[in-house]
């Protein structure tokens, strides 16, 4: 872990301490694979190779005199990689025994293994944890609604005494929204990974290419990066065939055929999201008309937001604009996002009508602005912006033109 | 979607059919990607790709007269696959919108999009539809120990009426334990190439390559696979850095160093978990005897196991060969797993002490021996087997020798 990782890791916890105080929280208790990474600085191969969840967690407290606590099973825990002086490690049996045959950590486990990860041996360690530090009667704040049932079940009965289960999400949103210059860092080289891959797919495009043969391109592009890094999605659709998919159409496009990229690539857990739209010779008419409508709307995004902007102004001005130019009918739930850690791409602050927050700097936010037609195709702009301290900065550097291949 | 693949479906929903006659539930509820998939032959980009559960449901009947309803968001939607004969898709609005401007479908959602996805619309659906099919107080079987938290809030709160919410878990278990045709040739496909990415990676080591060289070697040749297959895990281990890892050791091996790979290749959503160990030079003599007694353990059960035998059998006789052996101390809490659609790689049933189910013709198990010992590292014999009328049959073909690179 480099000093840049280090230092992003005590800024988080200064503001979660802070954010903490002011809500009155004495645990934060990460369980989703993003946020123990957050807390933790450790990616677990339990919860992102593996996918599951509620299997490690990661507990900050609100006393700055407590280390965090990370709980891991004990087979994943003997490869944790934190610094010793910032976290305490405890652990839970799993089904995998790790034997110590040489007696250099002081003897192996003995009990019986259970057959599959047992989340209430987890929250009982951490029930033991909140005891130990006076603190079983506080009050917790936990990912209650990404938790799945079960294990809210079992937290519960595990840890009778807490007076109250606040919901995490909001204070995650929060802090993660504002990212640290390790994180800018990070999503950077996602971005410019992102645009690298397109650029290498579109040289490879050739009449009848079909989106299997463009997702194809795409990943072999990004196995060129020195760094292990992959791709987090590739929605490429070519033609009219514009719904997401697991499995890509290998179906050969056609001249006139709109190609979209609306791809991503993770680099040490931080996910880009940017868009492009192609067009296979010359655009129709329709295809010209909506590019031009999203562009502007595009463009106005670009132009006005700014540190102290509510998110709310920028959709609805967004919104208007591309209606404005043509697409009257244009609608949408939002018209982007914050980036970083989620797996889903997209994660909150939203560029959206309900939202109640502000553009501030150090965000790194993605604006789009999708269209999505029967018989027309996906066509589409997305940028990464870094919000500066008086304007933005576009992370993106490939044109924003509808160009011809 | 091929004749196989259709015939999988039939037989999938004749079966589950039978299991809710004898369990007397009205209707079975996918919520997870996995079984989502598995009902509806459908792979979820939301739900594969951005990792989302409970935005789709496939709902399946036990009145033969109803077809199987899928919900899902309409700009997925678009792009289902499944046979109209077969399934009837209702849709519920996402953030997304879908433009019908030559009116090929009939006109486009007019209403508010929301910002991200709403479970309470898509149960809202499923309750019109339990209301239709006049079963909307009856019983339905949802996944409801997996699902999150919030979601089960949401299903409780639109569907007030059914009388009962029996889990669904132990139905999709034994339903998915048995393998139909065109899952035994994915499934083999998935070993295949999990063991040509070893073969290939193997050939590729030399002396000084870290855990990620071999990863990367390992990634590399799956993208030679014409069908866009890609790994679902690569925990690949050198020297005594065993614990499971998503960030890889750059660390260098040296002589005597063991090298172990379990690994998995996804095809068509089926996934392969196969594991091989090797090591750099010779091996010292603690490897040589630990990795003889974890032999004798994976050819006893090779040996022994026929449909008809209890899986917790197995178990008992693999541990008391492996102890019996020499590894006196071995410990685990399972000696393998059912094999197929679970992202976790395994999946139940487990050959397990706590067990109660037996072998079967058709089902496909991984038979796993795996040892991880600090100062030692990892060493692991995986076989991939198809239980058939009178014995097994390995998948794989690569030696279960400890080969000497």
């Amino acid at each position: 872990m480099n000093q840049d990782h280090q230092q992003h890791l005590d800024m988080i916890s200064e503001r979660a301490r802070q954010i903490m105080d002011s809500e009155n929280i004495d645990a934060l208790v990460a369980t989703s694979s993003e946020n123990f990474y957050y807390l933790s600085g450790h990616q677990s191969a339990f919860m992102y190779t593996l996918r599951m969840s509620e299997v490690g967690l990661a507990v900050h407290f609100r006393d700055p005199g407590r280390k965090a606590i990370i709980i891991m099973n004990d087979f994943e825990a003997a490869g944790f990689t934190g610094d010793p002086a910032r976290y305490e490690i405890r652990t839970y049996p799993t089904w995998v025994d790790v034997d110590d045959p040489l007696n250099l950590k002081g003897g192996s486990y003995q009990g019986k293994r259970p057959v599959s990860p047992q989340a209430e041996e987890m929250f009982g360690v951490l029930q033991q944890v909140l005891e130990e530090y006076g603190i079983s009667r506080g009050r917790m704040a936990v990912e209650l609604d990404l938790m799945r049932h079960s294990s809210v079940m079992a937290l519960r009965k595990a840890c009778p005494d807490i007076s109250e289960l606040a919901e995490a999400g909001p204070i995650f949103t929060r802090l993660r929204a504002i990212k640290t210059p390790w994180e800018i860092q990070q999503l950077r080289k996602a971005c410019a990974y992102a645009e690298a891959g397109v650029e290498y797919a579109v040289r490879e495009i050739e009449p009848g290419v079909s989106a299997a043969g463009i997702v194809d391109a795409f990943r072999r592009s990004l196995m060129r990066n020195p760094d292990g890094s992959t791709p987090r999605f590739h929605m490429i659709s070519v033609g009219d065939h514009f719904a997401p998919v697991q499995v890509f159409d290998t179906r050969p496009s056609r001249p006139g055929d709109v190609i979209k990229f609306d791809v991503g690539v993770e680099v040490a857990g931080y996910g880009s999201d940017i868009a492009r739209t192609f067009v296979l010779g010359e655009p129709a008419d329709a295809t010209k008309r909506i590019y031009e409508a999203l562009r502007r709307g595009h463009d106005r995004l670009l132009q006005m937001i700014e540190p102290g902007m509510p998110m709310k102004a920028a959709f609805q001005e967004g919104m208007s604009v591309i209606r404005a130019a043509g697409l009257s009918q244009y609608n949408r739930g939002h018209l982007g996002h914050s980036a970083g850690l989620s797996l889903a791409a997209e994660e909150g602050p939203f560029i959206s009508p309900s939202e109640t927050a502000i553009f501030e700097p150090n965000m790194v936010v993605c604006i789009e602005t999708p269209y999505y037609g029967h018989g027309i195709g996906a066509i589409m702009i997305e940028d990464m912006l870094l919000i500066t301290e008086n304007g933005v900065e576009r992370l993106n550097r490939l044109s924003t033109d509808l160009v011809s291949l």
